[in-house]
């Protein structure tokens, strides 16, 4: 079918180039206009603005965002609302925060348009090859615009998941599950360099993924890791984030429950940004008050 | 090759017919006759008595056990000592402590026998179709008996770890990393269940395989722990341990190093055994002292 896609960054083009594969007709649009260009030479129909994009697509249009998440996002549906139709539908495939995707699905539902939040996972290797999504909003809907989702994920990688937020809080939940998990993995490799044997990572993580318990894809990354760089000398275990970890443990504190593993999962990746720590320091201050004990000085 | 097994548990049970599968000639014992009566009519040799499994086996000697770590492992090894002879070799592949696996090889070597260190996963199923063994022990000897290891093993799933010790330690790690896992996924799931969203944890699980970056055999076997029992109401959330968590934390402490999520995963188990606690008592108290508030009466 012909699917109207915005944002040519990693995932977003591989994607567009995943739809062309399953011979869907993308009309594609990006700020970037060599992305439009490029992806364009690859078999798109180029939209090198958003009403150019609006304009090629048959009604009832669908719309697929591959933008980031937030500010980006919203700008993109507010602008998309007021050129599309009543019965057009627009999927956002990004990470946005579920309530952000609440909002949108009610603000686009008062001109008659549908909303699909698509929680979308298997990183820029799955948006080529074949992703797995998770599909919130209008199940009617979704049937119109399921071969989409059928094509361009792995087999049976994808789920609706229901009413709209569904999915993305859904795709939400998966990414603490995977601080919780990365960390795990990191603090095992950890005691393992500390420990009295010398240990090949990249035959362990190997032999972990050959019938061990944790064998699993994320065991499999560290493998590829290693093989390219046996001790991650060339890097520095600085954990960045953007924000679905955070949003996790904010639900669970909404919920007013218990998740202290992702929680501290998400902690040490703020930790692991600090050279140094006010509370580090307090802490060595009260122990030179009370007893003596030598501080670092700077 | 010829080998004896002592240990007919569910692991040790699976494994002899494992061995069998793949030509070897197994001599089994076990404290339990039945055990070793239907494992003789599965084509293994009976063994009553460790003395007749030792009679049964041409020197030089390989004895596998899967026996429970601890007191049991320490016990049988001490008795195999006085039996066998030099040249021999042990293979402990239960769940022992590293430092009882350090112990036991010296202890074995002053008598001229050789003893391997196998952490052994992929739990019962494992151990009747393939395993993933972890190998720690001399490298020359290791070489006589690495058949057994590939035969019974997935294909790729078996690594010689360096020395003794060596085999039990990254076993142990695993399991840490196991628990830091299973922690995460839990966490993720109980955040689902409480969320305002109406999820079918088994077609998530099932998606959640499909393409995205928690794939893993955990995943794996949730989908099918909620395919028997969709919401879990059969069972209660009682987490037991059998022993390596804890130990995988003793070693982070006596590195000297953070491992917070693999330390809360063991806690979080503990608690879980736990109806009530005197240090939620202790917080109760205390609110109610400075501030009045009300504390739930026994």
């Amino acid at each position: 079918m012909q699917v109207g896609l915005i944002g040519l960054g990693k995932m977003g083009y591989n994607l567009a180039e995943n739809l062309m594969d399953h011979g869907h007709r993308v009309v594609a649009n990006d700020i970037n206009k060599d992305q439009v260009q490029s992806i364009a030479d690859a078999g798109a129909t180029a939209a090198f603005t958003l009403d150019e994009l609006v304009d090629q697509l048959q009604p009832p249009r669908t719309i697929w965002l591959m933008v980031p998440a937030g500010k980006v996002t919203e700008q993109v549906i507010k602008q998309l609302a007021h050129s599309l139709d009543e019965g057009d539908r627009v999927i956002d495939g990004g990470n946005s925060n579920y309530k952000d995707s609440l909002h949108h699905s009610k603000y686009l539902k008062e001109k008659g348009i549908y909303f699909f939040d698509v929680g979308t996972s298997g990183g820029t290797d799955g948006a080529r090859q074949g992703a797995c999504y998770m599909v919130g909003g209008d199940q009617e809907q979704f049937k119109q615009i399921e071969r989409l989702f059928a094509d361009t994920a792995v087999k049976n990688g994808y789920l609706y998941t229901g009413k709209n937020g569904s999915g993305h809080f859904l795709k939400m939940v998966h990414n603490g599950i995977e601080y919780g998990m990365m960390q795990a993995i990191a603090e095992g490799f950890e005691i393992l360099d500390k420990s009295p044997f010398d240990y090949d990572y990249q035959a362990v993580s190997n032999v972990w993924n050959n019938g061990s318990v944790i064998r699993s894809w994320l065991i499999e990354l560290m493998e590829q890791a290693f093989s390219e760089d046996s001790n991650l000398d060339s890097i520095k275990g600085v954990m960045n984030s953007s924000g679905e970890g955070k949003w996790t443990v904010e639900s669970a504190i909404e919920f007013e429950m218990a998740a202290p593993v992702i929680a501290m999962s998400l902690m040490m990746r703020y930790r692991s940004q600090e050279n140094d720590t006010f509370s580090g320091k307090v802490v060595a201050a009260l122990r030179n008050q009370f007893g003596g004990h030598d501080v670092v000085e700077k």
